[in-house]
């Protein structure tokens, strides 16, 4: 049978190691999504969640901070005394100093204190720096826990430009075969992205439209009003082209403008995401200073809240590193040929929204002389975050006895009213999927090396020119140069609650 | 200026007359209609209406029957004393003998006793017994008060067959040429009717699907609860063909089906409903045997209330007219050749609902392999009544943290909840293009003749078979036939509340 589409199937016996298992992204999101999943009874039979960090905690130390972690991220409608406590019971902490050998033996010894440990799936979940990947996978395979059940897990940044990536990946596919490596971005786990392919893939009335004949640009945005809070150390390293363009949007665009896979299947998906990513127009130098625009943000008010500037939350004013980007893309194929893409990301925007928009063109001719009202494009809304749903805007005709009168309107799906369950958190469904060994929705290396061969030109001509971001209010839609780059073109960003 | 386009404008002076100005459709939806436009300040600003029957009433006496009719059918909201006082005050009636030249006189001494006279826009609108109307625009004529300012107003039927519809409007158009007649229909005032035409050709994302490419067939159904009531001598001598799918839902398929005109104006919309009507197979003796079915309700139960059958509501057992019609046609043409249109209309029906159901195309490969869940083609709902809107029918992932389960969703508008204003009544809109002078909504001649040229072979062929309509129960979706119909191709009617 096709690889492709055998069943994923649910393993009897689990191992779920989580390094750094006292950060917050385990804190806040891995064990919260774990919780969940065991309260809906679809985790394996017989598992074990082993936590390891440096923290000086036994299991009852780490189950006490994880009770209070599901106290703080889980919806008090789902806990339960009783589930709670059947799922601490799953949980053991080791406290691991990488450098020491011995401990690595304890681990292996955790490991194996286990009814037929060989028959359990390992899951290597690294949520620590990303220059530890390499010597985990290292001592992963000296202590022997690497069999073809194992698979790691790598949070990004997978490198900071084409050649560390290379390294990284290298390091890590010396331990484990490429299946078994799950680069995770948790957009791929969200509802609504996930229904981008059954939206465009299981109906038909979207595929006539989905071409330059009837695209007229598409709009990928991902605003977030936090500031680099404590992050700004390794924030100020990377900026907002590594840490969202380069995967989170780039990952969006892959999926709005891939062709028809053969199937929605392991790697079929993903071979289609690869073409994209190499159909991007290479950006040249003349490109960036035309098609890019950094920005970062300056104090300023977000929510009606003084905030400081960039500069005051890093403690310093030396910086050239962006807080926000914006920048226009094209995919060189039949399909997409002559469409831009316009994608912007930032910190300290005017609202927290995640969204993508693809406007269509106006219709060839207007038919309605002397209609009064106001028309707008056809638009398809594909709302990510935070409300995820789906809006299609049309113009319509405005109820009265007169003439025409036009009007914009929309036909909504909202997620949440829509369907009447609670919506799975992303990493429920991805930490599922590593689980029963389905890399569907995790990045394959050669789409990070793509990802990176595309970002890397736009980081060096940054790098060489001696031009820094424009200055943004903290509380805003970026530098005004962002908006330039849509008006130049007779455009418009769409704005998240248009 | 083109003709086509020109505006449309409200004269200073008008005199409205209404024949059968004491009748049912004048109490229930004219003198409302004229109400609610009035009180939007709408009619011009020195306006009569006359209205004209065979009742002994002097103005009050009309103005009497008129308010207690307005208490009736006007939302109570809508009901100021001083604009109703000031409504009534624009009344007067006349009684005519119509076989009376003097009472003829005192009607053209009525319309000349006015500031003005030649200045006025008449409008006579004709709600009596279609045999009159051919005598009625005679007399008008013979007393001088059709002038180029002059508009007559036919309500339906236009005839029985070809040779009948031919003759009335001979008659009629001895006396008004053709711009100047108004063949109403009033679903064409619907405000999802007219709708239809904005969402084709105001936005774009309809046009690339609305063809046999991607539509796999077409629905119209108009069903009624009502049974003929007092209607059944005159409804026998029609039937559900003729009373309304020769008119209502033919013209519903015109607008589904017909191409971009140049531009919505006056003749060109009407230019492209008669290439469809033009257009449609022509039905043989065999492909009416084959393609048509026939129905008359039985006693039974709608909305829980026993109800009689056809034959106890018309006295008598003896009559084959149908009271249901199901039918399967073709737009032969470029655009839909190979496309199936269902028809059906019936009284006592399961529900009082009128919408067009545009299905789609499956898509051309199943893309999920192993997706639990249902699917169902895409589709495109237009709510006529009893509420007005558009769905989109799709299919979407379920939210779920394992694999693609499918569930069909819709994108709804609600034309009463995504605007907020009152939907004015069909009349209001036609009423006022008469007014106006703006036939685009109104049936043309060649429309009317066309689609009597269309249905005569489906009179002829009933009458010349033994066969009788197949009996339904009241209160139900019609006989079986009508779903075998749709069956023997692989199809199900969609029902109204899908």
């Amino acid at each position: 049978m096709d690889q492709n589409i055998t069943p994923h199937v649910l393993p009897t016996a689990c191992d779920f190691t989580v390094f750094g298992g006292t950060g917050d992204l385990a804190l806040r999101k891995l064990l919260p999504a774990l919780y969940h999943r065991d309260l809906e009874g679809q985790l394996p039979a017989d598992y074990r969640i082993l936590g390891v960090s440096r923290s000086d905690l036994d299991d009852a130390g780490w189950r006490a901070e994880v009770r209070t972690a599901l106290g703080v991220h889980v919806d008090a409608a789902d806990l339960y005394d009783g589930a709670v406590d059947r799922f601490l019971a799953r949980l053991f902490h080791l406290n691991l100093d990488a450098e020491a050998p011995e401990d690595w033996d304890r681990f292996h010894a955790l490991l194996k204190d286990r009814p037929h440990p060989e028959e359990a799936v390992r899951v290597f979940y690294l949520a620590v720096a990303p220059k530890l990947f390499g010597s985990i996978c290292q001592r992963l395979d000296e202590i022997g826990v690497v069999d073809e059940h194992a698979r790691v897990v790598l949070e990004k940044p997978i490198g900071h430009d084409l050649a560390s990536a290379r390294e990284v990946n290298d390091a890590v596919g010396r331990v484990f075969a490429e299946p078994q490596i799950f680069r995770i971005d948790h957009y791929l786990g969200k509802e609504s992205v996930q229904n981008l392919l059954v939206t465009r893939f299981a109906n038909t009335f979207l595929e006539p439209l989905w071409n330059s004949r009837w695209v007229d640009h598409v709009e990928i945005t991902v605003s977030e009003t936090v500031g680099v809070g404590g992050r700004g150390e390794y924030y100020d390293n990377a900026g907002a082209l590594r840490d969202m363009v380069q995967n989170h949007l780039l990952q969006l665009l892959c999926l709005v403008a891939m062709e028809p896979p053969t199937y929605v299947g392991r790697e079929t998906v993903r071979d289609e995401k690869v073409k994209v990513l190499q159909a991007l127009r290479p950006m040249a130098a003349e490109d960036v200073d035309r098609d890019t625009v950094r920005g970062r943000y300056d104090a300023g008010l977000v929510d009606g809240v003084a905030v400081p500037s960039y500069a005051d939350d890093l403690g310093h004013g030396g910086s050239r590193t962006e807080t926000f980007v914006a920048l226009k893309t094209e995919v060189q194929n039949w399909r997409w040929a002559g469409v831009p893409f316009y994608l912007r990301t930032g910190k300290r925007m005017d609202r927290r929204a995640s969204e993508i928009v693809v406007v269509f063109k106006e219709p060839p001719h207007s038919m309605f002389p002397g209609a009064e009202g106001t028309t707008a494009p056809n638009r398809l809304h594909i709302l990510v975050q935070p409300d995820e749903g789906m809006r299609l805007h049309l113009t319509a005709k405005e109820p009265g006895p007169g003439g025409y009168r036009l009007r914009p309107v929309s036909l909504d799906l909202s997620y949440a009213t829509a369907f009447d369950a609670r919506l799975p958190d992303a990493y429920e469904r991805l930490l599922m999927d590593v689980i029963k060994g389905n890399p569907t929705l995790f990045m394959r290396r050669d789409e990070v090396e793509a990802a990176w061969t595309w970002t890397e030109p736009i980081l060096r001509r940054w790098a060489a020119t001696p031009e820094r971001p424009k200055r943004y209010p903290a509380g805003t839609a970026g530098p005004t140069s962002a908006a330039m780059l849509l008006e130049r073109d007779g455009r418009t960003w769409t704005e998240p609650d248009q």
